[in-house]
């Protein structure tokens, strides 16, 4: 498989980005959570979003040059309005604006409104506890998760994530769907003709199926716990923004690329020093980490883990030997990028694997 | 089986707590907790731990008569120490600091230290959403859901609980803990002698079983999900608040009852109205659970539900028909009436269904 570093597809990434007049800032955005997911495995939302993204903008879905609106309405709250930007740059615009919130009021919670698709929801979180906050971060989807007791999808598999910052590493990081699986996981089965486990997915009637090709809705985590969970995050992410919900969200890929999808985030930042001593926070949260992993392990599992340890472990592999890219992937970017006369410098010197 | 009613159960609960030097006022709250649990069908924090709790305050594990400090550290901040009382008491008190938090800065956050155990989670999110308020409620316990990847319990099945105000019913509310079941609900099998379903509960070694009697920790929701919202809620409940965490803290039935527990909690309101109009917010609720009620269900089921609606239909059931009192607890109830000279009104004259 080509692999290729985080450095030339950040290249690659912008400059594509910037060829179809994407302003410099919310580029740069996009660039990063990109980067962010790939580095860290998460290959849903990364580099192979590129060509999809690029389409949306031609189209009309994603603004380019979008004029935020943020409108403080009380010490500690705002609300942000993307107007139809990439949400990975309004989220990175509502992340600084929860941090300024917070270091004022001890909190600060951004509601943002006409937004797109913000990739991983890790980004953000991961932002705020860059300033010794916690950070939590939300986002509603289009409808995908079947109902508990249902036979279709009502909401989607709406992610939450908490990070918090940690003495001598990166910062705790929970970052979850309330799917079982996400949708790509489905499609991957499909390309390698496997069968699915049990309780992940329904056919298109919303009876369980372990048949990836028949699968049309996730099922949600843990019944009616994740279902549960999905319309708590869809209450904050639509109703607190104005925003549609569910049923009413264009699809990410199916939809026409001219509709705009009018996503809404929920942010929240959390100033730590304002409830404990930071440094002691911090390095409390170092110990029950290290507890945690030296916790006795079950028979063939090599150690216990913390949440986003694994995406720790992909960065750390990924920055030294580069972003695998499977053939597919690799093809689309470089016929993305000979449509856009961006050479893909990977390509080029192929470190093959 | 018993059925008492909610009010000859209240002035039991009342006189019992107050025959024990309880003061009033937070008597009034373990009260209005045990009975909010049994009214909503959540038996496992009903009327059936007054026993317990008698116990504990006579043990000095539980502080009758606090003396609560409360801290404000920011606009939208504080913490309060509750000196040891009753969850219920320190929570109700922190719900209300947190929507005078949120009245003048949007949100409110209140950190809760020296707790004890708080009961229902939704309790306090509830008395938060009776303000027009989304409330969020947070608490750890002691260790009791395997670690994921590991053979033994670390963090506890911490339960989260979000409630938000809606047009016309009570407040949407999910409250949900992070392992599958409730140890409670073991118990209830090993009483009936059922074998349990897979994938819920695990031997003394961490090994899977279906054999209630042999089960010792609970396994968490969506494996690495549940055991990673147990992490995040742990670093809000015990980090944010200075408490112990996991495996430091005192199990609530098997640890002698004058130890302390020093549980923590963590409260969140957000004032709706400082993001959307709250009239707006409230009827676009309504409409989404109206939809989502009108969705087809799946064969067998009787119609789609929204997360606390079992618990409404409980309560209105059982406002009606009376609390069932298994006969176990009927009698450790009658057995603790008699030993502080309270009657048991529904004793005398029981509705036998």
């Amino acid at each position: 498989m080509i692999r290729a570093s985080s450095e030339e597809l950040q290249r690659f990434c912008s400059a594509v980005l910037e060829s179809v007049r994407v302003r410099p800032d919310v580029a740069g955005h996009v660039t990063t959570g990109l980067l962010h997911a790939s580095l860290r495995g998460v290959d849903s939302h990364g580099v192979r979003l590129l060509p999809h993204y690029v389409r949306a903008v031609q189209g009309g879905r994603i603004n380019p040059s979008p004029a935020y609106r943020f409108t403080r309405s009380a010490p500690s709250t705002g609300l942000l309005d993307g107007d139809h930007t990439f949400g990975h740059a309004a989220g990175m615009e509502a992340a600084a604006r929860a941090v300024e919130l917070a270091k004022e009021a001890g909190s600060g919670h951004v509601a943002v409104a006409n937004s797109s698709h913000f990739g991983a929801a890790s980004l953000f979180a991961l932002e705020i506890a860059r300033h010794d906050m916690i950070g939590l971060s939300f986002t509603n989807t289009d409808a995908l998760v079947k109902s508990h007791g249902g036979v279709r999808p009502f909401f989607g598999n709406n992610p939450l994530c908490l990070a918090a910052p940690c003495e001598g590493e990166e910062p705790f990081c929970l970052d979850m769907a309330t799917s079982v699986v996400t949708f790509n996981k489905v499609r991957q089965w499909r390309q390698e003709r496997a069968a699915a486990p049990a309780g992940v997915g329904a056919d298109r009637n919303g009876v369980e199926t372990t048949n990836p090709d028949d699968m049309s809705m996730l099922l949600p985590v843990g019944g009616h716990k994740g279902y549960g969970l999905s319309m708590a995050i869809e209450i904050l992410c639509s109703l607190l923004t104005g925003m549609p919900y569910g049923p009413q969200i264009p699809k990410m890929f199916d939809a026409p690329l001219s509709e705009r999808r009018r996503l809404g985030h929920f942010l929240i930042a959390l100033r730590i020093d304002r409830f404990q001593d930071a440094a002691t926070f911090k390095r409390r949260l170092a110990d029950m980490m290290r507890q945690l992993r030296s916790e006795p392990a079950a028979e063939g599992v090599e150690s216990v883990l913390a949440a986003g340890d694994p995406e720790k472990r992909a960065e750390a592999l990924r920055r030294r030997e580069g972003i695998p890219l499977p053939p597919g992937d690799a093809e689309a970017l470089k016929q993305l990028g000979e449509a856009y006369g961006v050479a893909c410098e990977w390509a080029e010197s192929p470190t093959v694997r």
